[in-house]
């Protein structure tokens, strides 16, 4: 096992009406705030009105900006940043998914910093301050609600940033508030939990077995509840348990002890940042042809995925191991994932340019850029 | 899944060496703490010496209370709150296991209180402030290190109290300290964990099968580690595994959206509180006497049991219910810890007076005091 260090600080106040909790909460820390959010799905939901209401109840203040799209952008960061910046606002609330999140957290580390926020993302520049956020939470997915990471688009590039500052001080979770998501959304956030496990899973630290045991524990209940999902979107126990899978998935207590590797979430980020395509779509294409062209490198690692989270029963460890990617594979197919690129309608045209773009990534298995078009092909 | 709020503010700070970093980590909060630990176990082992000097280093000031012991007292915790009074203390600092946690805890809450500190325990007084606290972890076992409960003997009477007030700042967590210490008080440990996860396995919730998976995967790891720290007991990374398995068991994840049953912990307190045993020793005899009277209850639940973490397959119910005890009693005898009172040499004699004491307990079967009677016949 690794030395780490880890702290959660973050308030969970999950179940039923919980939103209505959103102002007196907030008010702990702020009473002049920037309540951020997407689309505008929040309004037809009507969330959005409860929102306002609890933030009125408590006296809170908020400037509004909404419009965040699906791999966020700088721009909407940036403007986020002078808003809360004239109106000395120290507290950023979001409502949505994972997108809204980190739109948020790169807004909070924007603005005490007096440099370009991309910084953060493009230099690796250390974050050292940022305003408080909190969350909540629509949509189940990348675990922005718990975790230190942000995602941001900026024209083809999408990057990373990273810090405890910026996990958020409450996230509010009513797994109600997920009932009317479309099917695809869903599988995608279901998609999106089962790669941040992934990513932490295949790992050559040795002798980690208890949280080994909670990432295949955490797999197993997630395949089983996007199963019924599928059946009965209204469940609330299946809602109630695939929200909490995303929070444990990406909370970081399912990483401790071991070393991490992120190549497939960085080989996705440059499909996504070409082509915009759901980041969760992405992963259930890129994470099959990651795990073939790597299992190798620990065949015993991908037979025990194959026996504890698949329940393939085989003696032979290398059948095993590429029966758990074609099962890992079937599941996606079956939940209504794409599993290759041409199924997005995306060929060979930009794949050289992509991954020249990631360069090389990884740690369970070191990549370089031939590997990563290697993936990429295998993905087609 | 039931409603939750869950919060775990602690930094674990994990691995070799960290209690090197207790003086930086403590500057950050107090300047002027109180040292609190045990009988002098740490002078011995060199671990006060680091201490001392890293406190040194980073100068911070401290004062000493030493001598607590297992089923730590209130008289101590008295004179621990007039010395934080007198030196204008507002941090403290425990080195050790579970007891001088819950010490150091007591003693934090105390302080800022104008009353008797008893009321938190005896009148169920609401905590509503307290100092900060750390911890140097030396014996993996209550999980206090994480946890927001204290457990405090006075007199003949052991009672809790809990608060996320209590929760440490940070704990320091080297597994290598955990190498030299007496088999007994290792497996004692072991079976504390593996309370801690029962009282939240065993619940009425429904449809809690994330949680499920984690707590079987927590009991499967540890039994585990426990078969091997017994032959290998300077096995870094097996010592690794049980000691955050003790943070992750009452750290407040497994219990997230479940009713838990604390019936068994009462049970055993009023055990050690008439016999001074140790905790884990006394959860070794009750927890299979307590599964025997109540597994009618749900069966199922006890089959599940049976059938995910010790590995019985069999079609009947009933038979898996009751080999699943049988397993867990086996297992405790295996390791070393006593399974009936006769083997700490207590008979029928004061069974019914503490069960008097104990009175009603129980969420999972809600028991009266003649159940805790037969409770404590069931284990003679």
């Amino acid at each position: 096992m690794e030395d780490f260090t880890f702290q959660c600080k973050t308030k969970f106040i999950f179940g039923k009406n919980t939103e209505n909790q959103v102002g007196d909460e907030t008010k702990k820390y702020s009473s002049n705030i920037l309540l951020h959010y997407g689309k505008g799905s929040i309004k037809k939901s009507g969330l959005y009105d409860k929102i306002i209401k609890s933030l009125d109840n408590s006296g809170v203040k908020y400037t509004e900006l909404s419009g965040v799209i699906p791999n966020p952008r700088l721009e909407l960061v940036k403007e986020g940043i002078k808003i809360c910046r004239e109106n000395k606002i120290d507290f950023i609330l979001a409502v949505g998914g994972g997108s809204v999140i980190d739109s948020a957290k790169a807004i909070a580390m924007g603005v005490p910093y007096e440099g370009d926020v991309w910084d953060f993302f493009s230099k690796g520049k250390k974050i050292t301050n940022a305003l408080h956020i909190s969350t909540v939470l629509t949509l189940p997915a990348t675990g922005s609600e718990a975790s230190s990471a942000t995602v941001i688009t900026n024209g083809k590039r999408k990057l990373a940033a990273s810090s405890d500052f910026l996990r958020p001080v409450f996230s509010i979770m009513n797994p109600e508030l997920t009932f009317t998501l479309p099917k695809f959304q869903t599988v995608c956030g279901i998609s999106d939990m089962m790669a941040h496990i992934f990513e932490r899973y295949f790992s050559n630290s040795k002798n980690v077995n208890l949280t080994d045991e909670l990432c295949e524990g955490t797999l197993r209940s997630l395949i089983k509840n996007a199963r019924l999902v599928m059946k009965e979107p209204e469940n609330y126990d299946c809602r109630a348990n695939i929200m909490w899978a995303g929070t444990i998935a990406h909370g970081g207590i399912l990483g401790t002890g071991r070393d991490e590797d992120w190549a497939s979430h960085r080989i996705e980020h440059e499909l996504s940042a070409f082509y915009d395509i759901t980041h969760g779509a992405g992963l259930s294409i890129i994470f099959p042809a990651w795990m073939k062209y790597v299992y190798k490198h620990d065949v015993n690692k991908f037979a025990q995925f194959g026996k504890e989270v698949w329940g393939i029963e085989s003696e032979n460890k290398e059948e095993t191991a590429l029966k758990a990617i074609e099962h890992t594979k079937n599941f996606f197919r079956e939940i209504g994932l794409p599993v290759s690129l041409k199924e997005l309608k995306i060929n060979e045209e930009k794949l050289e340019e992509m991954a020249k773009a990631c360069g090389s990534v990884g740690n369970f298995v070191k990549l370089n850029e031939k590997d990563v078009l290697e993936i990429y092909r295998l993905a087609l």
